[in-house]
């Protein structure tokens, strides 16, 4: 190429992927790489902002540990992990409607009784939820393994904390439910709080002047065999974010009254002194598997 | 939204994000939402595979260190880099062409004297480079700060060895021209040699089908007060990956004829055993500031 030209580079490079043997990842790759060599022409991208650029990415990176995914949380303050939702989930058909995973799923829970505190003594207004897992005609699912999680009073979940390598899990935990679908455990009430700030994701939501916060709410990841796997919250009616969520997760079917008690005990019989809380929801599951496809550059 | 819409969505996104001050910034990113939302939107992104895109960047990011630079490879091999040099210098008027940074460039080199061997002793070709640096109407500029870098007969650059961080670095150097604006040194002949395949960019490559290569060159990163700082390498001549360069990387105006000497001794006074090479290359800058822009996302 005597002269230079930036379209017929982009057609070099495409050229270049067209061996790709996964069509889909060949696919992906072309869209991808004509979406972004569009983007770069048409924004006139700097070097210095593309370093910029490259620099932000790799703070993301490293910002990531097994406890931390800043990559999703940047996903996530882009609106993209809720789009991805959106595109996978058009017909839900009566099922619960889906919103995102999150940076502070961890993978696996612990199985723990019905009933259990998951607080471990955490300072908050206890809450009792009492949820229950159907198909989509209201018929029980025994079995389903729900995995749920949630931050303390000060916007913390327990895998933000110093002291979790040692003290293991808290407000967070797995249930599986009986034979009426049902399932139960005592923890304290969600507040809204800050999404993490201290990395680069922070850095980029206060150069655009956006506040941080998510309004409060609960994690389910609802498994069950014959169903697609649910990812979803439960969000607390009247919270003054609910339209604001720095995510954009909220979806109005998933927003839930939790009602204040006056009785002095619990549904597992502690005895509290003041006001309690009792969240009620009920998870419908869409028939479909559970099957995890192939990852896309998995060697042949 | 009761309807939950992904439109709707892209909308909310955009938003967010239009209280952002700095205008440039605020450009960006807007454009970057749009094109990344549509993207999603046009491939029906599953679940999965965005799943597998956010592990691939944090991969790529935990990649990099102070000596190797992931994101910068990605962007070298998806032909962003190239496409970022080509929209930012469509005009050179005569100027020496730009090409990408690359993934080994470690920051500001020791200053060393002309003539010097920068091999350090590593077998290879002997290899005298013997260079110029002049504004586009010829007139010397003296002062200038050349930083030149390549790998070695094995393809490697010093800071891919465990040994750089004791020995230092060898096939890298920073030279400062004389007032006949001329710097010289002696070091062995590249060969072409793969970009690093053992990271999250190789696993690209190879799910790609893609070769790995680039042909032979040295890096040459030239700064000089009143002069735009000049990024690129020479290519050797005659070698079988000019034409496909994993980095797409090659301009006609780069590649130089290499020649073989048969004299026994360098210009240094070096007698050699065998026959050696020159490489001579003029550099012509091209006017302007050498200012570095604030960064988008710096604090007001």
């Amino acid at each position: 190429m005597t002269t230079f030209d930036d379209h017929a580079l982009t057609a070099e490079v495409l050229q270049a992927f067209a061996a790709t043997p996964n069509p889909r990842l060949k696919y992906l790759l072309q869209e991808t790489i004509t979406t972004l060599h569009d983007l770069v022409r048409r924004t006139g991208l700097t070097f210095e902002e593309w370093n910029e650029a490259i620099d932000f990415l790799t703070r993301t990176g490293q910002t990531c540990t097994p406890l931390r995914q800043e990559f999703i949380l940047l996903s996530d303050v882009l609106g993209i992990s809720m789009l991805v939702d959106a595109v996978n989930h058009r017909e839900r058909e009566g099922a619960t409607e889906t919103t995102v995973l999150g940076p502070f799923y961890v993978g696996d829970h612990r199985q723990t009784p019905h009933g259990s505190d998951i607080s471990k003594g955490i300072d908050g207004a206890p809450m009792v939820v009492e949820s229950r897992v159907t198909d989509l005609a209201g018929k029980p699912i025994a079995g389903a393994e729900v995995d749920v999680w949630h931050a303390d009073d000060d916007g913390f979940y327990d895998s933000q904390k110093p002291e979790y390598a040692t003290t293991g899990p808290s407000l967070r935990a797995r249930f599986v439910t009986d034979d009426d679908g049902r399932f139960s455990f005592r923890t304290i009430l969600p507040c809204s709080y800050p999404i993490p700030t201290d990395g680069p994701v922070g850095d980029l939501i206060r150069a655009s002047a956006r506040h941080p916060m998510r309004p409060a709410h609960v994690h389910f990841l609802v498994k069950a065999a014959g169903f697609e796997p649910l990812i979803t919250h439960v969000f607390l009616e009247g919270d003054e974010y609910l339209r604001s969520d720095a995510v954009f997760g909220v979806k109005d079917e998933l927003v839930a009254k939790v009602e204040a008690q006056d009785t002095p005990t619990l549904p597992n019989g502690e005895r509290v002194d003041g006001p309690w809380h009792r969240m009620t929801y009920h998870f419908q599951m869409k028939p479909g598997s559970g099957a995890v496809p192939k990852p896309l550059m998995a060697a042949e």
